[in-house]
């Protein structure tokens, strides 16, 4: 099968192994996956990631051992693939299980390919009034989905979200259903005029944004999106960290005791809920969907992807 | 009155002017004093400091407009001054208000002197069974008990502190009585025996403790301090940072995002639940008293205070 590798580079290669075989796995055929920024993180050496890149996609059951009734259905796949053993398995946190593989970014080939595998229990079968460009949205909306998992959001909040990604679009999204006073703060403000009707505020400056915010969701990448978040909220407040930054960062930690902010870091998220928001038409993606390429294209869509302002970039495989 | 200055240099000044007068504010005769390693900050610059210095302190109220009631009572006191009318005050965080002062810290003369103003507001009396010793105690034992104000700890909790200095060990104490299991990691160990009878397992060696912990306690003023609880904790555990530290210091943000780690900033706490907790015998402070100085000898009484090992030192003012 095809495949889009990291190894010493990227590269497509016509004839990788299929991922045949592994107990309790099921064996799916990827109809169309998203690039995400992490994908280009682990190019530049992240994690030290070798294999077939790719998280996001939506694929169809093509075999699945003693479950014959999921061959043939449209799924979503929770990335994560614990032992279901240890101890932090048993504690209810598989996501965070030490034995843990994970699909194109730890010890376990990802998306960006013809067929991929994964535990069945894994698996989500997308509703049909979800498509396909939808679905591949599933793995980042659930990492959106995470943040009221995490702190409690009142309507009466007022949040701000620092990045114009495609995760802090999500995470805006999602948070302004809650009813809370949301604002993004982004660079490509001007591209983002179909949040107002969501009532999401979009500003490109920071003086337009009084600090104070009850909630401040940090999803630049960058550690000066932490020092603007330490800045914007107030006292007794949260910040919530969706960015992860290469090797360590200078942090005014002092400033977080004496206004005794909490910091919570969030990483993935829960898929059911994200299929129940977009089932129900409550998150729009099409906006962000840029580019879409073959996957004989993998390595110019991932060019594509890594120029700033680009949101999404679709790989289709057929 | 007398008072140990911080301006220049530390002084003792005998001749500093009483602090009478204010409106809503009671005049404290301070009767004994606890310096704190906020105090050895406030020396090397910390918040740019100038005044007297001291802010854990008992005393008697000398005069109170008003409140002819309160003369003659035994009194600690909040050591934030609040002004009652701001935002952030009518939010219910009078501890943040952005025009507060606060005692021997920030634009309002301490308790290193024979006489200090306060707020009535900020005044508890003293109970009867509660010594003059333990009294000066409540300042930092409120700051313990505002950890299970911020954070659910469950009696099935593993929990470590880290740093066995006056805040460690009270902050050690309080957790304990949830019925949680607490260890205390500190270089002083052989100093603790007394904590073995409340359950409190004491350990100088990272390696005896096993990591997975569910909740950490940084006390220890130093960022290896913050390092070692990043380590520890569990997966989507909680840090609570009870230090600061000089100026911004390297932290792996990436740590506490992929593990999904809360860290909360805390600060000043509650004087009520530190005032019953002392009035019900639940807490020790005597084996923490290393050394007792005159106001006179308030110099040498800093400079004790400094070496390492040492916990609380007084200074009485009569």
């Amino acid at each position: 099968m095809r495949g889009l590798v990291l190894e010493q580079g990227l590269c497509l290669q016509e004839n990788r192994p299929k991922p045949w075989g592994r107990p309790q796995e099921a064996i799916i055929q990827v109809l169309q996956a998203g690039i995400c920024s992490t994908d280009l993180h682990l190019v530049k050496g992240y994690m030290d990631f070798q294999g077939v890149l790719g998280h996001e996609f939506v694929g169809v059951v093509d075999q699945a051992p003693n479950q014959s009734s999921l061959v043939g259905k449209r799924v979503v796949g929770e990335i994560n693939a614990a032992c279901r053993a240890c101890q932090t398995c048993l504690q209810g946190r598989p996501t965070h299980c030490p034995n843990r593989t994970t699909l194109g970014i730890m010890g376990r080939d990802g998306a960006f390919a013809d067929y991929l595998s994964l535990p069945i229990e894994n698996l989500y079968p997308v509703p049909e009034g979800i498509s396909n460009d939808q679905a591949v949205f599933i793995e980042p909306l659930a990492a959106a989905c995470e943040i009221p998992q995490l702190v409690t959001i009142k309507p009466k909040d007022r949040v701000i979200i620092i990045g114009d990604g495609k995760l802090g679009l999500l995470c805006a999204q999602v948070l302004a259903l809650l009813g809370c006073h949301v604002t993004l703060l982004g660079r490509h403000h001007e591209n983002h005029a179909w949040l107002a009707q969501k009532g999401i505020a979009v500003t490109l400056e920071l003086q337009d944004i009084p600090p104070g915010a009850d909630i401040i969701v940090e999803a630049t990448g960058s550690p000066q999106g932490l020092t603007m978040a330490a800045n914007l909220v107030r006292p007794r407040g949260t910040i919530v960290l969706k960015s992860t930054y290469h090797g360590e960062v200078l942090v005014n930690m002092t400033q977080l005791v004496i206004h005794e902010i909490s910091v919570i870091g969030s990483r993935c998220g829960p898929f059911a809920p994200a299929l129940r928001l977009l089932a129900n038409r409550k998150i729009d993606v099409e906006p962000m969907i840029h580019a879409r390429f073959p996957l004989n294209e993998g390595i110019q869509a991932m060019e594509q992807a890594s120029q700033p302002g680009t949101l999404k970039v679709f790989l289709t495989m057929s």
